[in-house]
């Protein structure tokens, strides 16, 4: 039965941090980034090692922000898109903190939130612990679609993988940003076999769980519905569903909505086609950009529900349907004093 | 810093199954498993398919068991060993319970106990989960190694991923198996290349994992520590690890010691060489043979840690060392009555 666990307690966003790559320069939120490689390598001889890199970088520079060490970390979740997620593994194995690996394909970042704070708050033990989430856009397109040294054509609907990572501190300790709730998402059927129409395939998870949430909550309270890359395609889509089936409440909902992945690249001038995607599309964009409007009370409660596209190489050439899935949770402006 | 998590309520796992293929019918366990297929298919058409199968009908046996349907339960956590999780996801979406997907390699059964021990824990609104993995022998020497229709010459060092699933279903009623305590693992270098040879590459963080337990727990309060698929050479270097570094609580420690991967074949007869590995492996093992025991008290107190190691085809061709994880769970028989 799907539930929403409303935490008691809740766990704080303490600091965060985005780093992305030439692409993500260049987009509107270029900026407010915490590092850029122009080159996207990051030091590194590989894409897939640029990805760790990255990875490793964000948790640093939040735990910088922070005056922390890696030690005060009681636990690390992570993921990304690669293979067995060795992006995650080996990028960030040398802080030596306690790690789960996760796979939620570009809803990782959500999952990972949700999975920590779920640990924040089932163990006395725990204080504090991070989640960092990355993607990289030549090691996604190699692994999953052709390398892009073959220069090959994208359709309308393809989204841009975007090269950056989020990382995100959490405390139980009170600070200005709170998770408040959470809920996990049913795996739904995309009806599609398109892996360049990702948006579609995740539109239909995105509109199961923001349906099941306001089914005991009030859109009225909510500043911000927040998809991690839908993309043009998938936000056209999720908008007619919530104004089509959600009456009233929908229409809020969906004059609400916004989506990570048109909002990290200016689409007039890149080439991003339907938007951006892959796990660190949300999560710099929440790093970078949506988490100081939190912090400064601009948005006062929103939800985050990063969404993924669960599919492999595999089996798409074996005919399978892509499925989606869109984890939530719960943000909140917290004011001080 | 490493922490263990205690749990003051412990969580229970009040249903279990096994569902395996034909090696694991001729091994030694083959009358405990609930499923078994010696075709390996399962009805399906592909390898791929397969273990997504048989995570679904260990589930739905476990589910059977307790006379329970899927609507009663509030989130599955899942993962397995293809590329993005394909088997979890295809497999086990029909159920519409809430989804996380997990990637911790071989360690991903234990990975995924501690996760839904955690949301249970922290969920005032949660009564009840299920935690599904599985492996496939010909999916995963398709994926990393050669197709098994190659014939290629195994070393003496190399294991064989086992053809099978296990489903656990975890409530917070009582029950007489409890979880009582958790504790996620390092990712610790494996130092070495060498693919064929899984369990040196994890038997330092299984190693790793067990000390710091036993930085603060007694030795003597324990019947068994069980790996997940150390295999013989991975067995043989924890224990000497053990004996070597940790005094005579070391000694108890390797005296208390198995691996699954040592359980699930008869190496006399069959061509397993080091032993079992996979995500199957410790979750069929746990599910036919150890949590009976357990039941019946004939275990009183163990821990699991599942051993994952983690890398893929592509973190191996570009010349990057093997990383290990081992996650830990503490497993009590609670007496009835």
């Amino acid at each position: 039965m799907q539930k929403i666990t409303y935490l008691e307690n809740p766990v704080y966003i303490e600091s965060f941090a985005a780093v992305g790559g030439l692409e993500e320069s260049r987009g509107p939120l270029g900026g407010s980034f915490d590092l850029i490689d122009k080159k996207d390598l990051f030091g590194m001889k590989t894409w897939e090692r640029a990805e760790g890199e990255m990875g490793r970088l964000a948790l640093n520079i939040a735990l910088k922000k922070l005056s922390v060490s890696p030690d005060e970390l009681n636990v690390l979740v992570a993921g990304d898109l690669q293979n067995q997620c060795v992006a995650s593994s080996g990028g960030l194995f040398s802080f030596g903190i306690p790690f789960l690996g996760l796979y939620g394909a570009c809803s990782t970042c959500t999952e990972g939130l949700l999975i920590l704070a779920s640990m924040l708050t089932s163990s006395k033990t725990y204080t504090r612990g991070a989640c960092v989430t990355s993607s990289h856009n030549c090691a996604a397109e190699r692994q999953f679609r052709t390398p892009i040294e073959y220069g090959g054509q994208r359709t309308p609907t393809a989204q841009w993988t975007a090269t950056a990572a989020g990382a995100f501190v959490l405390s139980k300790s009170p600070s200005d940003i709170a998770i408040s709730a959470f809920m996990p998402g049913k795996i739904i059927d995309g009806y599609t076999k398109d892996q360049s129409n990702m948006g579609a395939a995740m539109a239909l998870s995105a509109f199961d769980t923001v349906s099941s949430f306001f089914s005991e909550n009030d859109p009225e309270d909510y500043d911000l519905i927040l998809t991690g890359d839908l993309g043009e395609v998938g936000s056209r889509i999720l908008r007619d569903m919530l104004c089509e089936k959600g009456g009233a409440p929908g229409k809020k909902l969906a004059s609400i909505h916004n989506d990570c992945g048109l909002m990290l690249y200016d689409r007039s001038f890149q080439d991003a086609h339907s938007g951006a995607s892959g796990c660190g599309c949300s999560a710099s964009v929440m790093a970078s950009h949506i988490l100081p409007l939190v912090r400064r009370g601009e948005i006062r409660r929103m939800l985050l529900l990063s969404t993924g596209a669960l599919m492999s190489t595999s089996s798409v050439c074996q005919g399978e349907n892509i499925l989606g899935v869109a984890p939530l949770i719960r943000i909140e402006h917290m004011p001080r004093g």
